[in-house]
């Protein structure tokens, strides 16, 4: 339709990168475009680590489970809600601050990742490969500790941002019929089903016939596994009580 | 840099809206570039509910503290974190599904809240103007019954598209030195009062000196009255349990 739609529906993570280091002036031009997302309230609730230490990465690498990419990339970015910095500033100014509302949980993971979708596609944009690192959240304690983050600040995601080195496929989407609805909400699970044989054929293909399963199938240990029981305790400890 | 980093930095939100309306091929463009963002495992924890009725569109707006702009502009979306459709086929996949993790939780907000931002961008690269509504969490459980949604699925924002019938300023946002940080976390307080200084004369500036306020001061009633206390109990009723 346009280059710019063009260029959304081209995403796909890169996880191999050139030694190419991305320049100074580009990396913060990138930043900046994260910041004019929108934001709850104006209230601008998140923080960028930039993790430049060989030794850091390399622990992060390991406590995100063993992803090598994040060692070998350009840049590596903790994005972290941060609702100390609005908090504090409200309280400077007079304000009774109450913290650890579940709201301000949310606030605060929803400002941080419309940031940085935008960071994204202004790498994007600029003939980078990025790949978002959920798996931070394996050990959050750990790296919260690693990346001396204070009390209502965590890490949502990493992102390995660089030149890419390889040129995957892009991984098909559920069919726009089945997540768009009018007026109320309507379940089609024939459209689910159409999609799990289009991921068959997909993985398939892929893997010269190795690779026998759907998305259904694909989904069976995200959700059998209590995947990440932790990490209501652990934003407990860290003033996200959600109250 | 380049067109897609200035439209990102060009973003501010729209509340006014013409009589034009998106053509429907455009629309479905701009569903699809969102669902080309990056999913957390290929979940696609979200749907979108396409609010065409009149009257769900003024309920909506009642909702959500009048705000007119969501009956007045072209298309208005709920954009829900869904965790019903991937939990459901895994089970009929056959996994043992455990629902109501705060993992899930945050999977399902985020990737609605990635998805949601690539539709904008999407927007805003044909010239509509959009404007998020976090205000539909005002009233949660009114608008989740109206658009009958089911368990494990949850309003998690609005948002109004339509073509500009305003010229609004940029908001501007905090230093890039303040957010982005380099190996551990660093507060840096002199930043936001510098910032806090920016927003005094920005406000002073548009207002002819009517506003007297700045960014500190602007947060206030956001963390003093317990914004939105309602979100831990509606969530929960919801099936997001936060375990």
């Amino acid at each position: 339709m346009n280059p710019v739609i063009d260029l959304l529906k081209s995403h796909r993570s890169i996880r191999k990168f050139t030694d190419q280091k991305i320049p100074h002036e580009t990396f913060l031009e990138l930043i900046r475009a994260g910041q004019s997302a929108a934001t709850s309230s104006h209230v601008q609730a998140y923080s960028i680590i930039h993790v430049t230490s060989p030794e850091k990465r390399a622990a992060i690498a390991e406590l995100a489970g063993n992803q090598k990419y994040i060692e070998t990339c350009s840049h590596f970015l903790m994005f972290c809600a941060d609702m100390k910095r609005p908090t504090d500033a409200a309280e400077r100014a007079g304000a009774e601050v109450t913290r650890g509302m579940t709201e301000q949980f949310l606030v605060a993971s929803v400002d941080t990742a419309l940031m940085a979708q935008n960071v994204v596609i202004a790498a994007e944009s600029v003939g980078l490969g990025i790949c978002y690192i959920g798996g931070v959240r394996n050990n959050p304690t750990e790296i919260s500790e690693l990346l001396k983050l204070p009390d209502h600040v965590y890490p949502v995601f990493g992102l390995c941002l660089g030149y890419p080195d390889q040129n995957p496929d892009i991984k098909p989407r559920l069919p726009v019929e089945s997540i768009l609805m009018e007026d109320e909400y309507r379940e089609d699970t024939g459209l689910v089903a159409e999609f799990d044989d289009a991921m068959r054929l997909y993985y398939s293909q892929r893997t010269g016939g190795n690779k026998d399963t759907n998305w259904s199938e694909q989904l069976n240990p995200l959700f059998s596994s209590k995947l990440r029981a932790h990490m209501r305790e652990f934003l407990a400890r860290r003033g996200f009580e959600m109250k």
